[in-house]
């Protein structure tokens, strides 16, 4: 679902030893992107095809090293960002042989590609650019509160914990909603939508001062061109750690609606078990009480409950009943059943 | 009221065209700053003494250049942060002059002055550190949600809007309460604040995601070290831009209580006008709702009414009155009256 091609259109995949069970970038980008993928490069695999692995993602071939791939390329996509931020010898020698090709690169890295100058210069030399999509502009943008008056409808994904599925539910809606011949729009505010949109700015890593001028930014700019925009919500409004991401996407979008998504089997933050999940409710009322004194607050339009740790699709389907009656919406599990649902409430 | 020696004990302020009207920085460091002020470098006024112009300062002698200071000096205050971040020609060259003496640099303009080689370069040579105040550490720190953990008091401070006096609150208890000989010490989270303090961190400008992070330290280590700690807060948890600092403050915190800021005579939000600001309850609803499912919500122990907009002491304690029962707590104004009224809460 590109929407600019900032990122050109024929991308390969830097997935040394991560590919398949790692990569969640690629994954996402994968599923998601509209990008002709000219090569999976991981010297595990070399010679064999992803589609054998990753069956609901495209087929694509794999190679030993950058230089294998036999397609023209214009960028490529580091399909991990490893926990403790180091790259392998060989996963940097095939991002610098891509930089000589003169493929822009995609990194999620913490750190920065660009600073490091066996990068930098390499880049600089064959007129190639390093995207580092978890870091926003170095631009001062304050929210002035104005994302309320643009004429698209906006709709944001906004949850009870991280990791639960807002990004997917964006996408899926998008593209429910463009089959239905709804001119929608995702907002990316995480790499991996970034990546996807060929726009977007990493939320979680902005100053906490700009984090709403550049959501109010991007709606701005989104609504010129599409008439439904759905917002990748980050976070969620109670959360231990993460609430200052939540709060600017709040104030910065000021949506007209909240796809409200939730965990089906998850009790406690993931990573801060030590904090049960409160009750839907009390979610609802803290939206209400930091948006309702300089907004219209946004209703809940609809729900969308990852129920992965349910076995049974008939069980799943009960979940998704309760949750429907928790949120008074109707609701879906996107992955497993669908974005239809949502799309209907649209209509 | 420094509680390190960061930036040592002798401290000049370079104010070149500034003095005496601007300078925001130099008079929060010489009011609440607890250093020797060895001279303010002021071409214009050179010769005189700051106490005939800011009476209620400490009396500095202002002299013509950096070389003219004549006391062994540690460190360089940059008195301002001009908005368009720009130094004047004089003023850089002053700059220089200080690092190429050896002294620290204190600086909370946006644009890192170690980013200019003019500035780094003699810094290096002769072992000068530049401190950027409005930058964070790069450091990854992520809240665990513990701060509720510490042994000390820990009061907040919160309010209504931007720049009511939430920076001068939270030094004014804080001198006061250790008049009462309680052991309070102010944890800084904007520039002045922590040239005052010698530590903390400028929230704001922090990535969203290390926000609570940060707060949370500086909450661990400043427990530490005293009995009662007063958090210098930031924006409000309902701003149309700033929100993100204030939830991140209040969850990074976990605050025991809050002292409620609030100014007399704002009715829109200083820089948003188009916004009103909203009846006091509903912050009070919004700190409940954002906080109470992850730890007890902090009371409002006492209030701090911003009455400068009120020419009549009488008007002003008439406010001060109908504040109190707005909040349902005692209140002051710690500039017009003093911070008594709340410290006398705490015993």
């Amino acid at each position: 679902m590109r929407a600019t091609d900032r990122f050109g259109e024929r991308m390969a995949v830097l997935a040394h030893d991560w590919f398949p069970d790692e990569g969640k970038m690629m994954k996402g980008v994968m599923r998601y992107g509209d990008y002709e993928f000219t090569g999976i490069v991981d010297h595990n695999h070399a010679g064999e095809s992803s589609g054998d692995y990753l069956p609901t993602l495209p087929d694509v071939p794999i190679v030993e090293r950058v230089a294998d791939v036999s397609e023209p390329t214009d960028s490529l996509l580091i399909a991990e960002r490893p926990s403790d931020g180091t790259l392998t010898e060989l996963q940097r020698e095939d991002i610098r042989a891509a930089l000589a090709n003169g493929w822009d690169v995609l990194s999620g890295l913490h750190r920065r590609l660009s600073d490091d100058p066996a990068f930098s210069t390499v880049a600089e030399e064959n007129d190639a650019t390093i995207h580092e999509l978890r870091h926003p502009p170095a631009e001062t943008v304050i929210a002035n509160g104005t994302a309320h008056e643009v004429d698209a409808q906006v709709l944001l994904t906004a949850g009870t914990d991280c990791r639960q599925g807002k990004m997917t539910t964006t996408m899926e809606l998008v593209e429910a909603a463009r089959e239905r011949g709804i001119d929608a729009g995702a907002v990316a505010t995480g790499q991996t939508g970034i990546a996807v949109t060929g726009r977007g700015v990493c939320i979680d890593r902005t100053p906490a001062d700009f984090t709403a001028g550049f959501v109010e930014q991007l709606v701005h700019e989104a609504a010129e061109e599409f008439d439904l925009l759905v917002i990748e919500g980050q976070a969620s409004i109670i959360h231990p750690a993460y609430a200052a991401d939540t709060i600017a996407l709040l104030h910065g979008a000021m949506p007209d609606g909240i796809v409200f998504c939730h965990h089906a089997t998850r009790e406690g933050f993931r990573g801060w078990e030590a904090f049960d999940i409160p009750p839907i409710d009390a979610y609802f009322e803290a939206h209400r009480a930091v948006t309702d004194p300089l907004f219209e607050t946004p209703p809940v339009v609809a729900g969308s409950l990852n129920t992965s740790g349910i076995e049974d699709d008939q069980d799943a389907r009960a979940a998704l009943e309760e949750f429907e009656g928790e949120i008074d919406a109707p609701a879906t599990d996107v992955i497993r059943f669908s974005a239809e649902r949502i799309v209907d409430v649209l209509e």
